[in-house]
């Protein structure tokens, strides 16, 4: 690692002669590979982007040019070579280094990102900000060609193209071709674009010309440069588009990039890289080394065998269960097959699976388009994620109170993923929106359970789960569903009714054999159990709520409104997440953080309770 | 109209000779005028569709074959000719018709719609769940390019692209020629394809050359057909392009459809209409008649010369005056310039205005990277388009807490657009992410002042401001602000003490009288003024919050939690939006029918406090 560690800052880079900079990529791959192999993290996006990240600090001015990463999880070659190589070690460790772009981390992070498709609006409003103030740096954003798939992305181009003197420079990391099977057209054109055989083939036929006929034909093919070349794409979008180049080869990037950046208006660079590129075992099979725990590089990673399933597990296998009783089901997914547990689904009902690309707006307008026909679409997504399609969820759905579930898997804390990724914010915004059931399942077969109510359920409604594992509760093979709107009493007690909703079941439960108090299984977000709310309140001098969400219009909010609406006055503690951005971490020391575990839990309530 | 008064269904249409469609299209057009002029609603987008419902309706077997409308404004005509000719006279009033397709209004209506871009993906629903129940319907979406630039229809676009074998026809109405300035590439790439020289010359060029090399070139032509025509969009994205051909002309119409309807795999037909198309003075300016009050047909619409500004005309001024006083100030608007009060900001700063397109999502992101570069980004939005970007409030603006400023226009009850474009959820799906400031003016004036608030405020804040006048305070030139979190008493009474978020102080106040309440005006749904609300708690018995906003995670919420977290046991009556739909009407209608003005107010609060 001599020369990596010689390099602190890009400016470092920069002092590099260009015939060492292949060393450097050599032993940049070889640190990261060996850094995510003691912390986790992503792994193969991040192969894929070394030598396009070392020619991206070499040729532009950083920070005073900004690069925006697009989703981010292809940062960390540019993290170690901005000063961040050390911090590689706390990497999505609580109160260490963020797995993805922060502004608050450095100034070379011009802008965070996680979620993804944001990169072109965000250069764009900094490449219109350079022209409003008369400045002369340079913005980049740097977008996979799955993000591409996603609408902001076409919007931001769509509105980027008309501006002819901007120094604006797209670069598209094209890297799917080896992975999934191609989703939508998109992909399809970049296929064509990369096989290039159609643009040479027309310029052959104008060598083969006599003149003057070779002239005509020769204006025939200056118009059709770029036309022909399906290239047009991006063109029509009036970018300037060049590529595809090959996205490992500094001997491509560099000069490309170096001609670029005398270029003004709005460039588009396409860029082929392989996800994986230089570690054999993630180049086979890219997707087991997206997102990694520890491993060893030696013998890579080892099929982790958990003795019980996932939330996420608990889903596909009910997937498949239900697909396989009702033909009506069809399951949708924006480009989360393996995060939302569909693989065997999608292989087992290839024809009632809809892997739509990142679209979340799309897939839950299709759903109800498919729900109109009597279809059961289930939408398995991650909560962070339905906030893209928010007004989808509200105006397709819910206001036709069309009959489409929605699995929310990673609702509540997410742990190392961080900020970008809390799935804190789902029962707020979903409760307020008229016709929505919303369950949260205390346990893995509860989970299954809502799962299938909310599939008979004849209108919207979604269940949010956890990320990770449950407490493990054995998952029964049956149908089994739950009244909608019933709560459960879990435990007799006194004075205090802890209302927990959820994953706060488990502690609510430790918490009140230490405090006596009685515990109810929510259940339901909305509706409430109105009935036994009002048992509790009879019964009771004080409501606990408990939710792993926000607290702010969450869960505990609601029952607030039903104890206002009822007349009932009865001081209620409302526990939950805080009014803040949590950042990465393990969930147990989040849940601890936040006092959310059983001794916290304990402890706020006597404190607000001393003597109950 | 002896034609027009025959169709009581679209059978009845199909059962007329060709030669009478124009005829019919004549009587349509003058019925459309006529009722309009009376009822006030859309005139030109419908006028702009008159012939291409003919030939739908005419052409496919209505309701069996699928037809949706995107935003449906344009879907009078469609109305008319599936029986419901006669409720034409109850357009956008309380129990009447909706000014929108709704499936719960009719069998014809496949899918409601209001905002836009969404017809391609319920269309693409539909389609594919003809496939999967092997029913051979065809499914429709109409389209106007303006909803084009919209993301989700590109998402759709990409994935219907890729189903070879599904019954789907996407008809591009486009009709943005001769109405604002082009706002993106998608405008200019249409403008391309409309012009057509490009295709017609490469075409003629063929034709000079001798064979064999006219053979050659022939083959360069069938390459580039579709792609020398920048047709070459759509059909990269998959689509079997026709067009453009005339909207208006049923000779063209017609024979296109017949053999649209005959092909297989995703059919994309372009279509040019003309808004306004056969009212003179509508073709004259249809951005006035776009959407309108009363009017005689005659004399058409006369400038409505108010007393006092609008919210929106507060927020124009505002920000004019604003943008003088600090160039840091940059507009932006998801294409809409004339409702949110831009035209002159826009016509003063045209270098700091941006229209994006219909496109929230990018809107918001691009206002973010401006932010990043410290300028000072004003995103004016309706409430509930904001629900389009809410994950990108979230991702890219609140958690970098970036200094946007958010002009919700619309928040609260919006009259006779009805539920589809309810701002009544905004409080609570703002409220539950941090960093958020949110305010609610009480009044003209106070408007302003929150606006210059939000603009000071370094980080992410909204005004969020009601449709329509306000009480008629006079509104101030200076550019005075109100401190963060700081409410206002108004009103000293007794026992009860009224807490009012914006629009409903003005009630809140006449209900007080009749109650001797105590009133505060709240200003500020986020952070709330803790201190007060202290204050109030100390020395009243019992609270009501009053929002026009849904109450569930609303404000009144909000004040619960507070109190909650402040260990505050007092009872609280939330009065608010209640959490439903909320149909068309009248605001004084509405509001009354919920029981939020004065005397609702007064009635409400007797019956739960009946002793105070």
């Amino acid at each position: 690692m001599n020369l990596l560690s010689t390099i602190n800052d890009p400016s470092d880079l920069r002092k590099l002669q260009r015939s060492q900079l292949d060393r450097l990529a050599a032993e940049l791959r070889e640190f990261i590979i060996q850094s995510v192999s003691r912390t986790g993290g992503h792994l193969s996006s991040n192969l894929g982007t070394i030598e396009l990240t070392i020619a991206l600090h070499y040729v532009f001015n950083t920070p005073v040019d900004r690069l925006v990463w697009d989703v981010g999880h292809q940062s960390y070659p540019h993290k170690i070579l901005t000063g961040r190589r050390e911090q590689m070690k706390t990497l999505r460790q609580l109160n260490g280094m963020s797995g993805f772009p922060r502004r608050s981390e450095s100034e070379y992070d011009a802008f965070g990102t996680a979620h993804s498709s944001t990169s072109i609006s965000a250069a764009l409003g900094m490449a219109m900000a350079a022209r409003l103030k008369e400045e002369t740096y340079h913005s980049i954003a740097v977008i996979g060609d799955g993000a591409l798939t996603g609408g902001m992305a076409f919007e931001a181009l769509n509105n980027a193209g008309v501006y002819e003197n901007i120094k604006m420079l797209v670069i598209l990391n094209d890297n799917d071709m080896s992975i999934s099977p191609p989703v939508g057209a998109l992909n399809r054109h970049l296929a064509r674009l990369i096989s290039g055989k159609f643009y040479t083939a027309a310029r052959n036929v104008g060598k083969m010309l006599p003149t003057p006929v070779q002239e005509i034909a020769k204006r025939l093919e200056e118009h059709a440069k770029g036309m022909i070349v399906p290239a047009t794409l991006f063109e029509e979008f009036g970018f300037n588009y060049i590529g595809p180049i090959d996205g490992h080869d500094l001997d491509s990037l560099i000069p490309t990039l170096q001609n670029l950046k005398q270029l003004d208006g709005p460039q588009f660079l396409h860029v082929v890289t392989k996800k994986g590129q230089g570690y054999k075992l993630a180049e086979a099979d890219p997707i087991l080394y997206h997102g990694l725990g520890k491993f060893s590089p030696e013998e890579g990673v080892k099929p982790v065998v958990s003795a019980r399933p996932a939330y996420t597990d608990v889903f596909g296998k009910w997937l498949c269960d239900t697909a396989f009783q009702d033909n009506r089901l069809v399951g949708i997914t924006p480009a989360m097959r393996e995060g939302s547990g569909m693989v065997q689904f999608a292989s087992q009902y290839p024809d009632r699976y809809f892997d739509v690309g990142i679209a979340e707006q799309h897939a839950v307008t299709f759903a109800a388009g498919l729900a109109c026909e009597g279809l059961k679409p289930v939408v398995a997504i991650y909560s962070t994620f339905l906030q893209r399609a928010y007004d989808q969820l509200i105006h397709d759905v819910a206001l036709q109170n069309l009959d489409v579930t929605f699995a929310l898997d990673r609702a509540g804390l997410v742990g190392a993923d961080g900020a970008t990724h809390a799935g804190n914010y789902d029962m707020a915004y979903l409760r307020c929106i008229p016709n929505m059931v919303i369950m949260a399942p205390a346990d893995e077969n509860e989970s299954r359970q809502m799962l299938s109510t909310a599939f008979h359920y004849n209108g919207p409604a979604a269940v949010r789960y956890p990320r990770g594992h449950g407490p493990g509760v054995p998952v029964s093979e049956d149908f089994a569903t739950i009244p909608v709107g019933k709560a459960e009493k879990r435990r007799e007690g006194r004075t205090i009714a802890i209302l927990a909703f959820g994953s706060m079941l488990a502690p609510a439960l430790q918490a009140a054999e230490k405090l006596d108090a009685t515990v109810v299984n929510m259940r339901f977000v909305k509706p409430l159990d109105e009935d036994l709310i009002l048992e509790m309140a009879e019964t009771h001098t004080a409501f606990v709520t408990l939710e792993e969400g926000t607290i702010a219009g969450g869960a505990g909010a609601a029952v607030a409104e039903y104890l206002s609406e009822a007349g009932i006055t009865l001081p209620v503690m409302m526990l939950g997440l805080p009014d803040e951005f949590i950042e990465h971490g393990e969930v147990g020391q989040l849940l601890s953080l936040h006092r959310l575990d059983a001794d916290g839990i304990v402890e706020t309530i006597r404190e607000r309770f001393p003597a109950e």
